[in-house]
């Protein structure tokens, strides 16, 4: 049964992210106001191939932990759905 | 008022994806089997203060355009809620 899966991957809370404040401080010389606290973080969208939705959520949670985030610094965040993407 | 974002940055269909080919191909030596299609994308969160929801909208589709994007290989995708994510 196939799955389709996004991972969302943000750095925690507290941990500086140089990447949002560049574009923070570099929103108002474009010519717009008020914008706070840029976030940048990046997602993985996949199908994967399980027998159920629990096997599916427990091989997306172990390539987090493992390879897809840096978990001293990234949490990670599965939203899983039957069918392809694609 | 404040509106909290979510501007999600996709590569367009079609487009190569080599850090989504680089991560299929590293998976199955993790062994994890059945996952295809992997893509990577990117999103940006903020807080926006605008009049209203219309006029917040339009300056993110402008930053989207001019700054967040390359309108060439990438779509984005907003979405904006009332109130202040943080």
């Amino acid at each position: 049964m196939i799955f389709s899966v996004q991972v969302e991957v943000r750095l925690r809370p507290g941990i500086a992210d140089p990447q949002g404040s560049t574009i923070e401080r570099a929103i108002p010389t474009l010519g717009v106001a008020g914008v706070t606290g840029v976030r940048v973080g990046k997602f993985i969208r996949f199908d994967i191939d399980a027998a159920d939705e629990a096997s599916a959520r427990a091989s997306v949670e172990d390539l987090c932990r493992r390879f897809l985030t840096n978990p001293v610094i990234e949490d990670s965040f599965i939203e899983l759905s039957a069918g392809a993407a694609s």
